[in-house]
């Protein structure tokens, strides 16, 4: 399971292949800001390693959720004396959870080891709803070089609405997110019925470059690129002959013999890394031309084989009215349609893709057979392996 | 897990205790025929590979369960959009299911990946109400080769009735067929109470050679040998003294002391490869010396540690009358006192036996110790080690 | 999971780091006496080992579970057709429980195999209403020198009373034993406000070297140590300053505030090889400065990641009417308070580190960070790595 080979230098990238347990020194979305209420101890595991977070006067702070004494995890049994630490059951080490600092143990109060040892502490950032984490050794960049554009934006406002943990390698989720020819699976999903959505089986390219509806995003700030639908040819119908018969697959919603919302030509999608991708305009009334909404999503890795999917929508608004006219409509209307109509069948497609992957004797991709159109993925997957700051060990794995 | 080692050739015999997946290039039983029915997919995992059935037009085809492209599993979520395909539910590629080609790619109609990229296709056929499949790389022999003699005669008329899942490695069970004195274990069955059957609690060979009741099976057609009884002597009473005590121990229905159904000397089992056991005349009325039927069983390996444990019972039948009462008569009766009454206990004993033969560090039966009746267990390892059509690797697995 | 690499010779000790299946050539409790009853078998992994118990005529043994023959484990189904012996089901093999010997085999009596092959005996001795099994290969030495001291003293009367598998490695929970801060965790336990018992939150060393409150036991019997409390500072209370935050942590029951019971320096630990631990005075009426009881626990191995955490009182008594009163009072009041109020807290804190000793790529300990106060850890597994009398591997491991 552990063939872990860290990377050279802190920071310096590693190959797609080797990012079994994601890329090092990223933010990452973790939970929601709602989920880590003033003195609640919460834990989750990212990129397998097993994290304690506490809300202290407002802000939220993130360390290992091992003793450093013996190994307890102080998760099992949380003690808090004072708000802004955490004391193992076990023994009674005490640290300073806003820096991981060991500050006391009971029975050996001059112990040297006070001041000395540290709990790994884990940079957080709350923004927009969402508790962020900096997993790695490196200074964090900025939280914006890690996060889909626009998503910062002060105009933005994000309602994040669904959280999972789902069976398959995170990277067999972006490697799909990388690609539009996956929302093949979409085609019978109730929520393009009911939002008359006129979204193809497919794209094609134009020529013969597949690349040319993409844009690169290689200068400063979030690194990934941009899918701009306007340069491909959407394929509405898919017809299938074999031995005589006939088939044809179209999409629950047929924008040939009905007016359809949102033209497909409008929407970009943006995958950056980590692992989040954002899609719009997407999200409006029945009929109408205009998305109101992005769509926001994440690929958390938890170990080698689960991914943690987040999804957020963001809208652009002018008022706190508009905030919170947003804020309702998603939480009691549109994260219904957009998961159980939507996005569901991203997860079952990625979890019935897990068992290839993961069998035995193979690198990550070793039996894919790639058409043109998966030139997509392999961009992503180029990008990636240039781009990232580095391999994910699992904590504290030998070197 | 994975020690696979390849057979030099393909159809070149592998050594006995390499074959922890089974016999490569061999055909199998994999279901009933009524387990697949028309538009029906079915999937089943058979020496570890996954594989999905349709019944197009009355027949069934077989081809591998894992697209092509990016490994989706097709069962997963099954689409068909004529009677002769499967479309991954992923991106689109669609497969005629009669021989595995590619022949759609919704995205790239015309990629060079289309009527070059096949499937594999497994051949399949049905006769007395089963499914056989063909697990292998060479053409396939005359399914007969790998049959139970008699089973395909046409005047025979089939039962299949039981299929179950069992915990041990395929190669314990085929060794318990091979020599009869497991029967020790049925010893209390009820079976043999209801039917007033004679069974022996274990054999003795008459002479020093312990092989001679055996005839080899090695010319044309199915490889194995047959076990006559008429050769060895029953043992119907089992003495045990120690430290003063003594015990003694007989079967549940005693021949001596009451008149039984068919003799055991008239019985006769074969054993041949890859995993199928005859064993008859077996079955007939409470105290008829006459056993109507031929009871007909496979072990077929499922993974390292499972196999499936499948039951028929044949009777020669001379019109379609007496088919159906042999019909009726084993589904509503035999096959309980069969199943319930007594293969059960073979179950129990092979379950039993797996954690001994799955130990860390030992090559198959290492451990063991044989007597001299076990020269019956040893000829079979011989005679299949010797007549096998190559080792079964993990699909895929690396050579 | 098998890094086993055995001693060089049977007796010879092991390193602690090794010993994660336990020290070989020991003496361990196993069950309680009324657990095997008169005919009945039971099955129980101990040291990696599953062994088969017998009572026959009021006395215990104990063999191998499993079958010479063809590895069958005897457990599944049992067979005895004399009180003296075990059948095996699958093909009769029959052996003598009370020495291992085969004595049988049904189809060939004249086997040269009978009076050679010999299943694993393990001796066995009841004491105390305990069963305790010799695991090893060497003559046993006396069931005294690993057993607590004063355990078998004609005089005390003991009342065994919990048996739980744990999910930890056995020498999580030894180490614990071996030390006394982890008393820290039991701060809230109601045993204590039941008892008004006055147990410090730990203790530290009253000069500089921790090991003064230790005396060793290397002499003839058991090995080990005796931890004296009178030659340390207990601690009542623990500060905690953080970031200007003041937080005061005390135990449940406050002994400043009000009359407690047995004085905390009356007591004494007694930690020996191979895993059992005995602590007293405790257990008395509340208030009483008078303990009456000596706690008794074991930390019996099961495989590397569990252990059976056993669990019995002892009191000195002069008559039969105090004994059977010890065992009323046990059995319906202070094994609640015990186990409920008290020990669930060490099992909890046991599971709750055994994440951080099974990381892959770890030699056991080798992630901690040592106070002052754990040199009575070090010191017991020093003692312990110096004493055992050899390394298990896994039965039947390869050497």
């Amino acid at each position: 399971m552990n063939r872990s080979q860290p990377t050279a230098k802190p920071g310096e990238p590693c190959a797609y292949e080797d990012a079994e347990l994601g890329f090092r020194n990223h933010w990452y979305p973790a939970m929601f800001s709602a989920d880590v209420r003033e003195t609640e101890f919460k834990t989750l595991t990212i990129l397998g390693e097993d994290i304690l977070f506490k809300r202290i006067d407002g802000r939220v702070y993130a360390v290992r959720d091992e003793c450093l004494h013996r190994g307890f995890r102080f998760s099992a049994k949380p003690e808090s004396f004072t708000k802004n630490t955490i004391t193992c059951h076990f023994h009674g080490f005490t640290y300073n959870l806003k820096n991981g600092d060991l500050i006391g143990i009971p029975s050996d109060p001059e112990s040297k080891l006070i001041g000395k040892l540290k709990l790994h502490s884990y940079p957080v950032e709350e923004v927009k709803g969402m508790l962020f984490v900096f997993i790695g050794d490196i200074d964090p960049p900025p939280l914006a070089d890690d996060l889909q554009p626009g998503f910062l934006d002060a105009d933005v406002h994000v309602v994040p609405f669904h959280k999972e943990e789902v069976h398959s390698n995170w990277r067999i989720a972006a490697d799909s997110a990388s690609e539009f020819n996956h929302v093949f699976m979409h085609k019978d999903d109730f929520l393009l019925k009911y939002w008359k959505q006129p979204l193809p089986l497919v794209e094609m390219p134009k020529g013969d470059n597949p690349y040319e509806g993409y844009v690169p995003l290689e200068g400063s700030g979030p690194k990934g690129f941009k899918d701009v639908f306007r340069e491909v040819v959407p394929v509405f119908e898919y017809k299938i002959e074999c031995e005589g018969e006939v088939g044809v697959v179209r999409s629950a919603f047929n924008p040939q013999t009905e007016q359809g919302s949102i033209p497909f030509g409008q929407m970009e999608a943006v995958l950056v890394l980590p692992c989040g991708l954002s899609i719009g305009p997407w999200g409006s009334e029945p009929g109408s031309l205009v998305g109101e909404y992005v769509h926001y999503e994440w690929y958390v890795p938890i170990d080698e084989t689960h991914h943690r999917y987040i999804i957020a929508w963001g809208k652009k608004v002018s008022s706190e009215g508009e905030a919170l006219k947003a804020e309702h409509d998603v939480r009691t209307r549109w994260s219904y349609f957009e998961y159980e109509g939507f996005n569901k069948s991203d997860v079952l497609a990625n979890e019935g893709t897990q068992r290839a992957y993961s069998e035995a004797g193979y690198a990550f991709g070793e039996k894919e057979n790639l058409s043109r159109i998966d030139g997509y993925c392999l961009m992503w997957r180029r990008m990636a392996a240039k781009h990232n700051r580095g391999r994910q060990v699992r904590y504290g794995g030998k070197k």
